[in-house]
């Protein structure tokens, strides 16, 4: 463990928190006592922000309560399972449709924002510019929509554009300044796109400031903000973490999610599921991503039920308001579906996952590098200027480039849009005159969207990277799409191009499927995700036989990715924040064994029977955070007792003699000096401990972690204790190839 | 532990097979050498079919060949890796090309065979009817199609019916007689779905003989003429089967997965899904049906992947090879996609939900009963009369009722259309006078299909539970849709039909989607299944809002149906059968603990360290064909070591003096007797051996044979050796609460 002290990082994790973010928790409904006015559970564990919870304890408590519900026979215990059982889908129902509305208004929010920009309607403030001019003939001109040069009735063309052009860069700096100042004032946590830390959550981290009402608000008011300011960012991720704030505080209303940290989680799981249906409008896509990246379904069977579930109503509710009335649930509609395909198509797709393998893993190092350096220069002091300088830099280059000027949903969509004279021509994009010129165009935003993105994602306003990255593939997907069109319609002889139609007239070579492949290469080079990638994209373009080549596009990124460097930018992010989150990757531990990791037994921190007093174990309580103790008799293992175990006993037991009884841990009486002088902590003990050998190798231990949530891991050899490794060392042990673990971590900011 | 002995089921599991099914493994690829002439690794285990695999010891066995392979690093070694992964993808894409071939030519074939039930082509013998009376013009009257009767000139209608209906039931008789006769003499394994014993197959059961060519072969032959011959069946299950056989087949020809268990299981994962893909055209759905039934991708993250790249392959071949020329991909086109629905059919949909749940619980209780009985009869003895004379009343009465009279497919692909005047009748379901008879028929044919599909299902043919689960629930659907709709007209002021649209001529009521709820509510009853089963359907019909309907059906029928009863068919059957499969369920333990299920220390056979010599464990290992032996030191636990390590130890040193010799497993020396005494076994003691306490409760035993596919738990405590826990006695620990359990084992076949 070169150098790395596990059980102190551990201990800093409990520590750093309870300072800085409890004060952030004001959300408490009532007090602990159970509805019925029972006392709650002693046996129930409190944790504080910061630590991570013990699975196994928290699933035998459920068993526990399950067990003694049903083993009562009565009506009423029959009546408190349904409601148990009716509880969870009321909230996994209410949250499926909070996020639906929440999705579709947020769009409603962002396009009026957004139009505000350009101008704004006679006819009503509060209509965009689609509402506004609606329920028009076609050809009609729409005069209620008027751009603010014409409201000011300015005449002069250069005043004219000055003055629009002023009004967008200042209204994006006041958008985003809002935003900032919110995310900054009022819940700092609604920052970033808080994937990393709902994975982190689901996993077992504690961090319930995360999830209050209050940073739910703040986030979708501030993304809203944020996307309207037109800065490089998206929703996607946002939406996620808006949802489990709706789970969560929805939650809240119950008892039985409160003593449960465990049955918390799978709620929270379904919301994230729901939350990626309505980023996406793909039901299947949430899940999958659930499935996948949180990795969340590993906890329970009945978890992507529900999760489905969730998601499925979601994306109903979302379909039913359709917020643009246009009845489709997707955001970016392809229309290319019944094109084939030709294999040498093979050859700009292979190179196009080269790209987005390549540009993803440099959006990942730019974004550290700039996270770094925000962190420890001045920046740092000024993060609402900084959003604001960024924001009007952003305005200013998009008002120059025709591609950037209109939000990135908007071009996304129309990049991913063949060229059809029926249905007019995009920002020029079909100009078959204009090829150089606009694949050049092409290639520069993209080259601005990946700086600007680098830089926004991380800045303090909620910010997803989803759409920026989708946009950066779609321009490059597109440029490439371009280049090999105009080289086939060049040498339409040449052998490669045999397999296309003999008429020049029809389209052999869709610049707009080569978008899409474009956006799935650089997503895959940006998450490193597989499945749930192809998923989301298959159901945004709807047809199975492009799916192969979008499943080319995202592997050979990942690929590529993979090798220029490890993680996907949330892992990545994780990392920097060193939360305790445990990747369900493939550990290579190079034939190194337990031993080489563990806590070796004389650094342990041991509860020694027959030595120890009620003195001493309290002493060690107030001097150590840890989860537990190991209890061991000269080196002969006992068991473990948890901290709050120990600290229930001592409230209890507590008396003047605490200095003078050993404490004995249901060892045969005739081994202790004294039978009076001891007191019996054999309660104390958890029942379930896992032993193993120190030969066991690194991966084997690290996939026990993986797969059953373990807290710590004792290795004895014939009874002994060899040594203790924690969840917190197998974290810091698959963070140890990333360089700059733990940078941006609450406790360095301290 | 109730009376079952566990360690020696375990025995019997491993000897029974080794005489039974060894015969039937004659396809051996060359010898186990390397391709290199290396000789086969010592380490490899040999595992008999019947057996468990050591999950553990196979995968720290593929670490260890990554280890050796990734430290090398010259550019051989670098090819190796990469061929390894190559050969990985080849199987996985070839597996998907050829499944996907395969059940396109299956369905030619079903349709050809099931036409020449009805008539023959003049234009060829081998065309279908749809082929043969291809390329008319509309309205043109086909000619080239005869049926039997006009072949045969036959005039009178009496003769005429009597020729059909003797030719339909004796070709039916022909078909499936020759199917039962080709399992039963060539390939007894490719009898029934085959679903179970992939499951136990992937959990890590051993059983090679399942997935030969030459069962390949036969079921796809077999399958092919079992459909055909109109028994109540479906190729859903066995198209699953028939993959995993291709994956096999195709894995033999590479050396890197006969070494490795692990590997083979993960493309067989792979293969699975894309085999669901096949029967259902939904290639979404194979990846979640071997994620939530097969619970395979448990296994490793990568698994996911490599099943969704092998299931869309195989549904882009099938969708190229298009054997129907519909270039649709789905069976059964749901065209009710953009109706809504009303609040009130919520109350028929709840109800088809709780019938579909009855009704499955009752389709599975009598298909164990007539499972039962033909075991302990004399049907026993005749597997091939009996498939035909079931064959013949099947056919028999298919002939007189009409909805029977059509293949199951084509009448669930009615009974899932919307009546259109424009798209003419089918079967007179549209006629609005005959309400009440069509939906006696309807009620009428379910009732027969339900009955003879519990027969068939375990008959000596190859079988599927889907598609006649399907068409039962779509009768049913169809007839309750019909009444609803009827009483809507009938009453269209009723306050519950207000929603509807106040134009009769508007449908309000769509009977055609009532077919599709009840087949998904029959499914979850069946099944037990959820979210495979709503993607599948999802994917079958297309339309989002539709979902929540669906999810309704099977959600309640799943209640209902584990109210019943508490298990689906597929696990009844592999409790019946006893595979060593643990299903990935929450197991309520009610309080008991590991100590009230491990085999306790007495009746553990144990090897003791400093007593026993060579001589015993030779003994020992003739005599007991367990997995391994504890070894301990008086009840001091020293550690486990395998039979396989065991028996490769005593090749090597069996001498003369193995009766003096006293075994040592790395004691510290002077605790033995005489130094030039013992012989040192320590290299046959396995590393990754966990230990627990024995106050742990069941279900994190369970939990942890669930998710880290466990061989053996010790339980110890202050190192001494308490007991034990195999992977079989948590089967039927598992297994307890059904009463059958074992019924149809190989062993009582005997």
């Amino acid at each position: 463990m070169s150098g790395h002290h596990p059980q102190e990082s551990w201990e800093s994790w409990n520590s750093r928190d309870s300072t800085t973010i409890r004060e952030e928790e004001t959300f408490e409904l009532g007090e602990d006592g159970d509805l019925q006015g029972n006392p709650p559970k002693k046996s129930a564990m409190k944790y504080k922000d910061g630590s991570s919870i013990d699975w196994l304890h928290e699933e035998a408590l459920e068993r526990e309560r399950d067990y003694v519900k049903k083993s009562q026979k009565s009506i009423r215990s029959l009546l408190s399972i349904w409601a148990d059982s009716a509880r969870v889908w009321l909230v996994v129902v209410a949250t499926g449709i909070g996020i639906g509305v929440a999705g579709a208004w947020l769009d409603v929010l962002v396009k009026w924002l957004g139009d505000l920009r350009e101008g704004r309607c006679q006819a009503g403030f509060f209509y965009n510019q689609v509402s506004c001019c609606s329920g028009l003939d076609p050809g009609e001109f729409c005069t209620d929509w008027q751009s603010w040069s014409e409201y000011f009735s300015v005449r002069s063309i250069f005043a004219q554009s000055l003055l629009q052009s002023s009004i967008y860069v200042t209204l994006a700096v006041l958008f985003s300044g809002s935003a900032a100042f919110l995310v900054n004032i009022y819940a700092p946590y609604a920052f970033h796109t808080g994937i990393p830390e709902i994975k982190a959550i689901l996993g077992g981290y504690v961090f319930d400031a995360f999830l209050t009402p209050w940073t739910l608000l703040i986030k979708a008011l501030g993304l809203a903000l944020a996307v309207a300011s037109g800065l490089s960012l998206g929703k996607e991720g946002p939406l996620v973490h808006v949802a489990c704030c709706m789970a969560y505080m929805l939650s809240r209303f119950f008892n039985q999610f409160k003593h449960s940290e465990a049955q918390k989680r799978k709620l929270l799981a379904a919301a994230a599921a729901a939350g990626v249906s309505v980023a996406f409008g793909s039901p299947l896509g949430g899940v999958i991503f659930c499935l996948e990246e949180l990795d969340t379904f590993a906890l329970e069977s009945d978890v992507m039920w529900r999760g489905f579930v969730a998601s499925a109503i979601a994306a109903v509710s979302l379909q039913y308001i359709d917020p643009f009335g246009t009845s489709k649930l997707v955001l970016f509609q392809v229309t290319s579906g019944g094109d084939t395909w030709r294999a040498f198509e093979l050859i700009p797709w292979l190179t196009l996952g080269v790209i987005g393998g390549v540009l993803g893993s440099l959006l990942i190092k730019l974004n550290v590098e700039i996270a770094l350096y925000r962190k420890n220069s001045v920046l740092n002091q000024y993060p609402i200027l900084e959003v604001a300088t960024v924001s009007a830099i952003t305005a200013a280059i998009a008002y120059l480039v025709v591609f950037t000027r209109v939000q990135s949903s908007e071009l996304v969509a129309n990049l991913f849009q063949e060229c059809d004279p029926a249905r007019g021509d995009y920002h020029g994009l079909c100009n078959p005159t204009a090829m150089w010129e606009n694949v050049f165009l092409l290639l520069i935003s993209a080259a601005i969207k990946l700086v600007l993105t680098a830089w926004t994602f991380g800045m303090m306003v909620p910010a997803g990277i989803f759409l920026p990255t989708i946009a950066i593939g779609a321009c490059i997907g597109r440029a490439v799409g371009m280049l090999t069109q105009s080289i086939q319609t060049a040498y339409p002889k040449a052998w490669l191009f045999l397999s296309c139609p003999p008429d020049p007239t029809i389209r052999c070579v869709s610049p707009g499927f080569y978008s899409v492949i474009g956006a799935s290469a650089m997503l895959g080079g940006v998450t490193r995700m597989t499945v749930s990638l192809v998923v989301i994209l298959f159901e945004l373009t709807g047809a199975l036989s492009h799916v192969l080549p979008i499943m080319v596009g995202v592997m050979s990124a990942k690929w590529v990715g993979d090798a220029l460097g490890e993680d996907g930018i949330y892992n990545v992010w994780i990392a920097m924040r060193q939360y305790p989150f445990i990747p369900p990757v493939d550990y290579n531990d190079r034939g190194r064994t337990a031993a080489d990791a563990m806590r070796p037994f004389g650094t342990l921190v041991k509860i020694q029977e027959g030595h120890s007093t009620l003195k001493d174990i309290e002493n060690l309580t107030n001097k150590y955070d840890f989860h537990g103790f190991p209890v061991v008799r000269g080196r002969d293992l006992i068991g473990y007792a948890t901290r709050n175990k120990l600290l229930s006993f001592l409230g209890l037991h507590l008396s003047a003699d605490t200095s003078i009884k050993k404490c004995r841990f249901s060892s045969p009486k005739q081994q202790l000096p004294s039978v009076e002088n001891n007191i019996d902590l054999t309660a104390c003990l958890e029942n379930s401990i896992l032993h193993l050998r120190k030969e066991v190798p690194q991966a084997v231990v690290v996939r026990m972690f993986q797969k059953m949530n373990l807290h710590q891991i004792l290795f004895t050899h014939r009874g002994q204790l060899d040594g203790m490794l924690t969840k917190a060392d197998v974290v810091s042990l698959l963070a140890a190839h990333f360089p700059h673990t733990g940078a941006l971590s609450a406790e360095n900011e301290r």
